[in-house]
């Protein structure tokens, strides 16, 4: 399948009937919507001169201030005048993306990562070369071996690009005494990490891990967003940088855009100012939770034999690996016909691999609509398992390849 | 002065004692921000499930119907799915040149032109070519020359960049009789045309002129802006572009941002589908008119002999050319202790050049601060010619080349 023909595809899967375990799309429904409304209401009658006009290309700093307040939570101590307001963290990894890496140049990554990040990557012609990851996230020891294979060889690397809480799509999170480790490993080589947290304030069990950057000023940017903890209709995220990338990115970001939105900016900085917004995480917390149990529990149930899973702590993804012989991208046409999606794991390889996996994702879909999705799924996997134990082979399978994301599978 | 010389004299420049003559923000004070207000709180309690989901990457498909009525009023018949939602018409311009330019490329551009669009040109390391306008806009025998030229020499052009009514700085206009032979040059030539197109509707005079578009759908890559016409903090812009070129700028969009913000886009549209846009518009120029006419009878009676400006027909700015002699970069430092801010003429090229003009923008100060803004302005002035005539020289010249615009340039 090419891009277009996934396009298709998703374009049928966005259909009623069918559920998608697909997009990576937040339950915003669950927000209140009559009182945010209100605020904005307000906001534009007593502050609209400055919320309709021009803002700065760094980005409102009493914003930028309560964005060093949520990243307390992880343990970062940082200066507002170190975070440029970005229009989503994905613009952020372009920003950087365009600042660092001539083609030709390596970017690490988790082996899966983020789509959104490889297409940007490959957008620059960055050669992405992946990092063994487990149950325990990025490996520290395949990491630097990695490294020093890489050097050896006279490869320049750029940065370490990681998503280390409830990996998108892994699900997977970074242990603590790993996250001492990879620091170690990339402060040792000079390798600069990119730590893509959308993510960290959504765990199910006890309080946010400590970010990497709380450990790490200089040597770790920090990318931070509203998209999941409020909503990803403003598009406000934010780079946390050393003092001489923030002044690029701040160069970059009027080249690209003048200024992102000040009109969303402060809608967001209102809403934090006035609403319990620790309280909605929770809420949204809450609410995921039941979601990644509803999943997790209908494919103990209901997968064959030789399926496998990860069991996240956070987020939004379920990453499942298929039986021997099946591709996963091959078996998205059959699974939609049966009125269910997923995203192939081929996507979230800068190198082909990924045939035998796809990401589930649990954020979006009431618990009952999950269950009727993996009961679905579970059953075109059981369908593919037999024409591949009859003729040895299951449907043809499909190209490799990075696709753009599209937007519903941020 | 570098730019972070720059940057400093304007953040002087932007306390309330000092008359700003710099910057083109639009005076949205003006907006019937109540009734904006409510407009957005009825739309996120009405449509908060979508206006707070991530969109398209290609943008609201309503929003873009919309902004195709919109260019009906300069002759354009367009098809919403060639219409791509950009973060301000900034980011248009960055992706197009991300997808056209590599470096050593050859952009033609009028002399002066837009500081974003140099400053994002230089960016991607094309090389500005400057190309002769008078009042009547660019000149299509000088264009042609260039053309042939450049080509002569072997060099790659990608496209030209013009901003035809009411230029940004010049503040003067493409005769219409000007807009035919600029195409026919083009078309002849193989060079794509960008339109940019923001002020089109603030012309003091009669009806909108027609866009170069609206005779060239295959040739003219559109650019369209809400920023002048409604308010910059939506950062809602638009590109009106080919197929082929279409395509590619979704792909670039979702790279760059995923998509823009659908909260933004949904306000805008609510904006338009509920308020009597037209009228407001219509008053916009009304009041930015009456300010044109304060600077313009102001410098009449003011500025010293030997001093020459635009009379631009709509839009925000007028160029003023200074005796000879005299540095505008220079004098600007001194204009600023006086109380007075105005844009170095030499910002508005890319290659050195601009050092006795310089852009005094009407649209935002109240008309009575004009005409004292002019005044001081008048005095640094005739005290710089009297520096001059005595001592054979004026204070230092400053340094040239382009500074990134900061927004409150646009």
């Amino acid at each position: 399948m090419v891009a277009s023909e996934i396009r298709a595809l998703f374009a049928v899967a966005s259909r009623p009937e069918v559920v998608s375990l697909a997009g990576g799309m937040p339950y915003v429904t669950a927000l209140p919507l009559d009182l945010i409304g209100e605020l904005i209401a307000d906001l534009v009658a007593r502050r609209g001169p400055t919320a309709l006009q021009y803002g700065s290309g760094q980005g409102d700093p009493h914003l930028r201030e309560q964005m060093c307040e949520v990243m307390r939570l992880e343990g970062i101590e940082a200066d507002p005048s170190d975070v440029v307001v970005t229009v989503g963290s994905q613009q952020a990894l372009d920003l950087i993306t365009r600042i660092f890496i001539d083609p030709g140049d390596v970017v690490l990554a988790e082996g899966p990562s983020y789509v959104g990040a490889l297409g940007t990557f490959a957008a620059y012609q960055a050669d992405v070369v992946h990092v063994a990851m487990d149950e325990d996230g990025l490996d520290p020891a395949a990491l630097a071996e990695t490294i020093e294979t890489l050097t050896r060889q006279g490869r320049r690397i750029k940065f370490l690009y990681t998503v280390p809480n409830f990996q998108n799509p892994a699900g997977v999170t970074l242990s603590l005494a790993r996250r001492r480790e990879v620091l170690d490993v990339c402060n040792r080589a000079g390798v600069l990490v990119i730590e893509d947290n959308p993510y960290g304030l959504l765990g199910f069990d006890g309080d946010p891990l400590r970010a990497l950057r709380a450990d790490d000023a200089d040597g770790v940017i920090y990318l931070g967003s509203f998209s999941k903890t409020l909503a990803p209709g403003f598009r406000v995220g934010w780079a946390l940088a050393p003092h001489a990338v923030r002044d690029k990115l701040v160069l970059a970001m009027e080249s690209a855009v003048l200024s992102h939105s000040s009109f969303t900016q402060l809608a967001v900085g209102q809403y934090l100012a006035t609403q319990p917004w620790r309280e909605q995480i929770k809420s949204f917390r809450e609410l995921y939770r039941e979601r990644r149990d509803t999943m997790l529990s209908a494919l103990e149930q209901l997968m064959p034999d030789g399926c496998s899973w990860t069991r996240p702590a956070g987020g939004f993804f379920v990453w499942m690996t298929l039986p021997q012989g099946l591709d996963s991208k091959a078996i998205l046409p059959r699974a939609v016909a049966e009125r269910v999606a997923f995203v192939p794991g081929t996507g979230f390889y800068a190198d082909g691999q990924g045939a035998a996996h796809m990401r589930l994702s649990y954020c979006y879909p009431e618990p009952d609509r999950i269950r009727e999705g993996v009961r679905r799924l579970a059953g075109v996997i059981e369908q593919e398992m037999l024409v591949h134990e009859t003729f040895g082979t299951g449907t043809t399978p499909g190209r490799a390849g990075v696709q753009t994301p599209g937007p519903d599978l941020a």
